[in-house]
């Protein structure tokens, strides 16, 4: 089953940044050796005691059975009092019935009488080979060993544990000031395929040790997700195990009590957190599958936001617009085909389309001060930006993919094998 | 611009079929070394006095000229005496502003005067690059010529002509009896990329001698669209240009008046004409970019049809699908993956997925009898048949797509250069 591992994405970052630790975290991982061989593939995070829990998981219609478990958790405990999130790399534990079920079950027992918790308090995610039955021993096993290796500054080892075909571990810091005190904000992620979240996307967590309660954690996670992992595409494929998890600790937070979402001294703290979804959501695209171009797409002027993302996606996720881009060729047709298929208003002969800055279009047709030489040299960069405006009103959203290459298919024709 | 021709797909029907001749519809080709070198890019057909027409166009909110000019000269005519079509391969006259309106005006006014009919009794459709302005001379002056050239039995000529990256011409031929006499259907299509018809999809053209109001073929065209077109998808982009037009001569036709769709002695007719548009859209699928496998999706025992079709392309236009065929892998928790996606009513633990007829799931997991040796041997094949049952309902739908392989995106990476 081991297989080469693929070479680092060139949009890769120069290097995993440098996280800070969070008081009231602690990593560890292991090597099952399931289907990776000689690799981390198993993370277990204990978190402090009064640690509140958020989350946001996939739409899909058939979840994953770590899926359901966290849903149930965190709705039987309120997000009060999480104390454990393991994450499995592997083995999604998708679409296996009963037996999942029944691993999930077995995980959180075992985890919970060895920290001395609550099973509900344990949270669980689980990435990789949809449909194969999850031996809990698998991770059970490790349970003891993972207890002695505990660290506060192991992150790039967390990061990389929970990777399939990711080729870089993905990861962020922020420092946020809440009434004048820092908190630190970390978050690792992986993803590369199956990415076109309708909810979270992939598996993503983020630590902090600000004090909030769990409403206040949800309330400010749901809107920064629509704008950063909810903007970014792949393939158009939605995961079955998508999972964005927030944990505040609590521990060493010197502000005040905040009950509100809405309280102005968390304005700091939101505009982190949600710089560090981008973030880490920018670092999911720069790793798709195959992925040689990093493409922003800004839609202006359409109907209202949400007509804005949908058109940003239907050309985000457009295999003909992703292709013509690896060709370096500057198509800009296919963008027009985009819009028109996204079913959202869109009177054709106002469409304006530019190309790394470059005016393409205006009412409706190609302007004759147009150069394509010009566009071409900045499609033969990594980093792309398409612009268009849609002139009928003041709807906007930005949305970020990758380009449709070889690499893809070759990654994906094979790859269970 | 030329490029050396694509290799004829491995899926390619062993021969054009033969087309028996339509009495009241001539044919005749012209080759305009435009675009394309050397090949036939240009094809008039003269229809005798009376034909009625029908058409059903892209949804696409960025339509191109021709669909615009269709669209506007049946609702002034009714249908009533349409008395040319018009194709060209090559450019799609697709956004291209006011530029774009002045060449299908002038094309139309031009071959009105040479046939001697209104303009608005000729239909146009052009396939190929978006955004280039097409000259309309290029059109019109090989009027002459084609006047010259009219054959009633040059269907394979008619067929390769409207080509773009399609390696094969597409054409069906079927007899069909209404009212005890027999009537002629002949069909030609082109297509092979940005293929998911919402509404009709690329280019085909019917063409009978039955007569029938415009009405009563507007009627029969469209269920037999949403049954036909509707259900293929190549890549998920719905193109700018997607026009079926159906012709109806009424020469030598010997059956009575019929005056309603719902006529009985319809029924041979439309079951006839509904087959053949299948035929074609198979076709169509059959040459998709790179396909190298032609697959058959059932859906059955979801909510009602909308959703079991719904469900149907969820499955063709996943990408991660579609490269697991390519790899003939029988990654199967993709394709619960995909009915995840769907956004439909779907109970994950009644999903029963067969894959070339063996039962692979059943109660939301894998069965102990799934032989997954089988299912790769089923997946070396050319026709790759999947079947989904949801088990809560019963609609129906059937789909047909093809795998994604580097052929795909070799032939997009750089189709304009």
């Amino acid at each position: 089953m081991a297989k080469a591992p693929l070479a680092t994405s060139p949009l890769a970052p120069e290097r995993f940044p440098n996280l800070m630790p969070v008081a009231g975290v602690e990593l560890a991982v292991a090597e099952t050796n399931s289907r990776y061989k000689g690799r981390p593939d198993l993370l277990l995070v204990r978190l402090a005691e009064g640690t509140a829990a958020a989350g946001v998981f996939t739409r899909s219609k058939a979840p994953s059975a770590p899926v359901d478990w966290c849903r149930a958790a965190l709705a039987a405990s309120g997000g009060q009092n999480v104390r454990a999130l393991i994450v499995n790399a592997g083995n999604a534990n998708a679409f296996t019935g009963k037996a999942g079920r029944a691993a999930v079950d077995a995980v959180a027992t075992a985890a919970a009488d060895k920290l001395g918790c609550a099973a509900n308090a344990v949270m669980q995610a689980s990435t990789g080979v949809i449909g194969n039955p999850l031996d809990p021993a698998i991770i059970t096993g490790e349970l003891d060993g993972l207890l002695t290796r505990f660290s506060a500054t192991d992150w790039t080892l967390a990061a990389a544990a929970i990777r399939t075909t990711d080729t870089f571990p993905k990861g962020a810091c922020r420092i946020a000031h809440i009434d004048g005190y820092p908190v630190v904000l970390n978050g690792i992620a992986k993803g590369s395929g199956m990415i076109a979240p309708d909810m979270a996307t992939m598996l993503a967590f983020v630590f902090t040790n600000a004090a909030l309660p769990a409403a206040v954690l949800q309330a400010i996670l749901g809107p920064a997700v629509a704008r950063t992992f909810n903007c970014i595409t792949v393939d158009s494929d939605t995961s079955t195990s998508d999972t964005l998890l927030a944990f505040a600790t609590g521990v060493n937070a010197r502000h005040g009590v905040i009950q509100d979402a809405s309280d102005h001294r968390l304005d700091d703290f939101k505009a982190k957190f949600e710089e560090l979804l981008c973030d880490l959501a920018h670092q999911v695209v720069r790793d798709g599958e195959g992925a040689q171009k990093f493409i922003s797409i800004t839609v202006t002027g359409a109907e209202d936001d949400r007509a804005a993302r949908k058109i940003g996606l239907s050309i985000a996720n457009s295999p003909l617009v992703k292709t013509a881009i690896a060709g370096e060729d500057a198509n800009w047709g296919r963008i027009v085909m985009a819009v028109g298929k996204s079913g959202e208003a869109a009177d054709r002969d106002k469409i304006a389309i530019d190309i790394g800055g470059q005016p393409v279009t205006r009412d409706g047709m190609v302007l004759p001060t147009y150069d394509e030489a010009k566009a071409t040299a900045h499609l033969r960069g990594r980093e792309i930006a398409i612009a268009v405006d849609l002139g009928i009103g003041n709807g906007r959203a930005q949305v970020w993919t990758c380009d449709l290459t070889h690499g893809y298919i070759s990654i994906n024709a094979d790859y269970r094998s």
